[in-house]
């Protein structure tokens, strides 16, 4: 028998009994009784497959911890993209309220809203804990709530990949000119500066990327992590593995949660559910750092060749990335605003990491 | 008007009317509602001055959000170092129970849980991501729990101060040679390390260090980063500050709970007090990225000198660290059990960040 209830009979018990002189003294807490009893039942959209390792499995565990914390007074039920609605309408279903909250990444929607695109990651962008700092302590949560409040949806980092690998080729890139021609699967800012880079990059969902890759359709193609690319199976498709993951120096997994259905919990309730995803941040870097160990070693037993982009390919990427990062800055005041954020956030705390992580990297 | 005094009307009311009917259907569910509407109220003591920048601040923070996200039932009243007990007495006291919950570092135990050691930082170590995760997923957890159990106190990390700085000196570091006859402050196995290459440590309490390090009492001392450094004033005593933090390549933060205490949480408040201390991790890490970055600049305006330690140097502290690491393994089969984890999970995570972070932090 839970709190509401218990409330549920006690009220009606008094009400029946009509205990006028009571009345006085119970409405109040009556009232306060019953907004603390309400229970939330929420539905959780995803962009990610079922049980899908990391991002998938990650959104579970934040689900699971909400219903513990809350003691089942708000339960979050996780669907698989598919399920209510594709990957790519998560936000939209957030926004209209048909689910009271998502999870995925933001530069997904990136057609609806081109200033989300900043909000994952950024090519030779900030570090993962450049990144989370950046958004609660330089000001970036403040731009991701402006991008999205217009959609009524309010964004929070609820997990992150850590640094991502530069992808799968079947070719080997020795030179600038290795990339001129080379079909691409790579979306986002990182497919755009290969464009200019001579390549040609196409978009594909992941179901088709495996066989796209085999069949040669393309000749490379991003994904994420040796964690999610050896369960992908993608070692089999391609024989080179290419670091380091300049398009994706860290990924942000967000929270998105309609604002009307966030205004209803209670405060307890909206403080379990952002904490939850404070603490999910942590969690899901935690998977990472292990089990991208465990599934390298797995890769290199499997065959699959580790390659590095020569330092004349990472200078043109970088090149361009600035470039196609201006551009974007440009097409909007929030957009000038976002980058012109991130750049002095970024140099105010690179030099820290060069006397520090910097320093640590180089002694292993 | 709160649940436990609606209950108590309720309850008051039901059994005054006598309403024999009603007990069977309400009795369990009083039983149930007395536990949830029942409020623990919790000291916090901590090894850390009032207000302490990052550390003691973070303390408070967690306090404040455990007590928002169970709407007032778990409060925990944080005590500064000296205020209940002093800083060194922590563990102590929430061994015993006089505080239900503590704040500090598990290297400030070493006199009483030799094993203690290993779980704030290992020179040369592992970095802030790697021990998080060597936590949660590597088997650290556990082997803390173990060395803690006897004590009847359950650790968990609560915060993380990233990378620390190599210390303030006021001779010149160019070799090996510069390193014998000087007076450091430097406690633990750092300490230890700068023993055995000739120095002569001394550990002080954090209120004489300033004085003498300005009256030439000790050559140098170690602290923590920027932002703790600055407030400090040890630029001030101080020509020289070091790089890198050799000795603290990351610092775990840690929550000290009392068992018995905790077993006697409800499941909701267990989980909220975990939650929060995973969050406070994450929370505390943005903390240090963003201020020691601020701190850094500042201390540069005011003349403080950058040093790096020569490779010679850091070759030396390197291979001293190996030696007493080895003999405190060999101290207790905990340790060893302990020791030979970490180097394992060094080892296991330590390929994927020369392939990510190394080389994120070489192209800034």
């Amino acid at each position: 028998m839970n709190r509401r209830h218990l409330f549920g009979a006690a009220a009606a018990l008094l009400a029946t009994l009509g205990l006028a002189g009571c009345k006085d003294d119970t409405a109040p807490a009556k009232q306060e009784a019953a907004a603390e009893a309400k229970t939330y039942q929420w539905k959780m959209v995803t962009t990610w497959p079922k049980n899908y390792p990391g991002l998938g499995t990650g959104a579970e565990r934040l689900a699971e911890r909400v219903k513990t914390m809350s003691n089942g007074r708000l339960t979050i039920k996780v669907y698989a993209a598919g399920e209510l609605v594709p990957a790519l309408e998560v936000f939209d279903s957030v926004s209209r309220g048909t689910a009271e909250i998502g999870h995925g990444a933001a530069y997904y929607w990136k057609g609806k809203v081109a200033s989300a695109q900043f909000f994952t990651a950024v090519p030779f962008g900030l570090s993962t804990p450049e990144m989370n700092a950046w958004l609660t302590h330089g000001g970036g949560q403040a731009l991701w709530d402006e991008a999205y409040a217009p959609f009524g949806v309010k964004p929070l980092a609820a997990g992150n990949s850590g640094m991502q690998m530069g992808g799968w080729y079947n070719k080997e890139i020795n030179s600038l000119d290795d990339l001129k021609g080379l079909k691409i699967r790579m979306p986002g800012l990182g497919g755009e500066v290969l464009n200019r880079l001579g390549a040609t990059t196409v978009n594909l969902p992941g179901g088709e990327v495996f066989t796209a890759l085999q069949t040669g359709v393309i000749d490379a193609t991003d994904w994420v992590s040796p964690y999610n690319d050896l369960a992908f199976g993608l070692h089999k498709a391609a024989k080179y593995y290419y670091y380091p993951g300049w398009q994706e120096p860290q990924a942000v997994i967000e929270l998105l949660i309609n604002q009307k259905a966030y205004d209803s919990l209670p405060a307890d309730l909206q403080a379990i559910l952002t904490e939850a995803a404070r603490a999910a941040t942590q969690d899901m870097l935690d998977d990472y750092v292990y089990n991208n160990a465990l599934a390298l070693d797995e890769l290199k037993k499997q065959g699959t060749l580790l390659k590095r982009f020569p330092d004349e390919v990472l200078a043109a990427m970088r090149d361009e990335s600035e470039k196609v990062l201006g551009e974007l800055a440009a097409q909007s005041d929030l957009n000038g605003r976002i980058w012109a954020s991130m750049q002095a956030f970024q140099a105010q705390v690179t030099p820290m990491h060069q006397l520090t992580e910097k320093e640590l990297y180089n002694w292993r």
